[in-house]
């Protein structure tokens, strides 16, 4: 028996939990994505809110400064709001220096680093706390050896961007340990770093080093161990398909399941691209996977059906799974084909 | 008629020709390969060689200090040999210094910064000379958008890394040119980048951006131009395949030459990998370039029968051949076979 599998701590991204969001300055809460995707997926890890006094804003969680939330159970203070220009707004840094002080550690997701700031560096020195960019891959990561690693791996891959893998993922991940099956989510980008934990932000990664990335992040596990690993990009999209590729290879998956949107037949923002037909995305991704574990296969599909009426989803998913001969499924629909999704993944 | 094809030259690296080559003070050649490599291939292109004082090691090229160099119409010393550890070695710091006051650029493939040295940033910054790092990609590379560009384009793909992707481009670039036809050659790792004096590292980038440096690799160009572009890696290698699919994607091309060395069964460093068949090669190469370039097509295979005696090769050669019906040259070997590889690229 393997023993437990145990993320390189050196290597990939720590975040303590739970959270204090920070929302900045802000009089609405348009640019605060990172604060709402939190609150809706990952409540129970967002012990309150925190903001500069000039805004009343809210996301409707419990108002608390940074000592009320150390005591709480708060570790780290999230910037949830993207400022202009995407750098660490000068009007915070009163309110980050007295969530250090307090405890806390600082994350975020900005472009700009939090140690470019000298006094968030020197408080953060000097009290021994850590400024966590979870945009900057970890350092030292090493070239893929392309060596089978034992445990079981899922990677959820797509037609496009931005249409359901990382929720695929993490609703796979439950449905797995609900059946009482050892499985980790394994995160691949900001969001998904933020709920799980620990991660890499695998798009940020020097190309040479995105397989050796995907290999640390899903170590060597128990045989009857299952990494849910967040897929990233598409093959077949002109922007990030090597991204993606590179995410596959490393990551050696047993199992793979397309996600793809109902309706969406361009790649968002490049419309001159079609997305490909599920038969057809199935076969590349399964061939390209091959190369580093032959025994690769589609257990179905995750078809994001949210902009449809519920009896309409229901039908479509039942349609497009005959039309396949395999299990298709909306994670956000419970149910039946759900069921069938997991028990197809876990074959 | 498009214009001139003109690199965005704030987004490549430019390198100052000719150079003069810095052999530091080893007392063998063996951590020459830079020099070595820019000797044998661009012999044209050295000036000379200088050292330290301490070794009288010669690559076989006049003896030249920088100011007889520059005279001699050098613009840049490139440091062609690697020291342990891949920094810049503190014995050679004076050299570098005589050369940037003689009015040289200094080009290092190491990799630490040229710039780390605070008495080169100094010495570079007083005199107004440059030190080029073309390890470093430049700053500001943009997300590839998969926009149809004009003009022609010919990618050196590969099955496995090291086996002549990039002398395969350098010499169908030189029979182009030979025809009468206008053709650059697009370097896209550091000895190509020497060799043609500008280029990007293509597998130092960020991996969300590599597909976006190939685009500004190979810009819009009269339509009856061609961009020879040198391959990275190869789409079936198990470390850096994701970098040779992004690098395929960018570069849009019109005609892919297969690169494979005789009798090379596995992937180098990487022996339980299998090097793929040649029809598998064509095969999956062509369907993943079809999607940012539905028209492409396989020209034929540059086949590396270095290792062979020229009676055998020219026999694997005509083999290889007749059994995919395709041209197959060693572009080492010019003659007959290397003819019709050129005939089959410009169809």
């Amino acid at each position: 028996m393997a023993a437990v599998p145990a993320l390189d701590t050196a290597r990939v991204i720590q975040v303590p939990q739970p959270y204090l969001l920070f929302l900045g300055h802000a009089q609405e809460t348009t640019f605060m994505k990172t604060a709402l995707g939190l609150r809706d997926w990952a409540h129970n890890l967002c012990i309150g809110e925190y903001r500069c006094d000039s805004t009343k804003v809210s996301i409707g969680l419990p108002y608390l400064d940074p000592a009320s939330a150390y005591r709480a159970g708060a570790r780290s203070l999230v910037i949830g709001v993207a400022s202009i220009g995407g750098a660490i707004d000068e009007r915070w840094i009163d309110y980050l220096v007295r969530a250090l002080e307090a405890g806390l550690d600082i994350v975020s997701g900005a472009h700009s680093r939090l140690s470019s700031s000298p006094i968030l560096k020197n408080t953060a020195d000097r009290l021994g706390r850590a400024l966590i960019d979870i945009r900057v891959p970890p350092a030292g990561i090493p070239v893929a050896t392309g060596r089978k690693r034992s445990g079981k791996r899922l990677l959820t891959v797509g037609t496009d961007c931005a249409l359901g893998k990382k929720y695929t993922a993490l609703s796979l991940q439950r449905q797995f340990q609900a059946r009482g099956i050892d499985a980790d989510f394994r995160a691949t980008g900001q969001t998904g770093i933020l709920i799980s934990g620990a991660g890499i932000p695998i798009d940020a990664v020097v190309s040479d080093f995105v397989a050796g990335a995907a290999e640390m992040l899903s170590p060597d596990a128990a045989e009857d161990h299952w990494d849910v690993i967040e897929g990233q990009g598409s093959v077949f999209h002109p922007s990030y398909a090597g991204v993606s590729l590179g995410l596959l290879h490393g990551s050696q998956p047993d199992v793979i399941v397309l996600c793809h949107e109902a309706g969406r037949e361009r790649i968002v923002g490049l419309e001159s691209y079609r997305t490909p037909s599920l038969p057809e995305a199935i076969d590349l991704t399964e061939r390209l996977a091959r190369l580093t574990n032959p025994k690769v296969r589609c257990a179905g599909v995750s078809l994001n059906t949210s902009r449809l009426p519920e009896p309409e989803a229901r039908q479509l998913l039942r349609e497009v799974g005959v039309s396949l001969n395999l299990p298709v499924a909306d994670p956000m629909r419970p149910g039946h084909e759900l069921d069938r999704l997991v028990d197809a993944c876990l074959a």
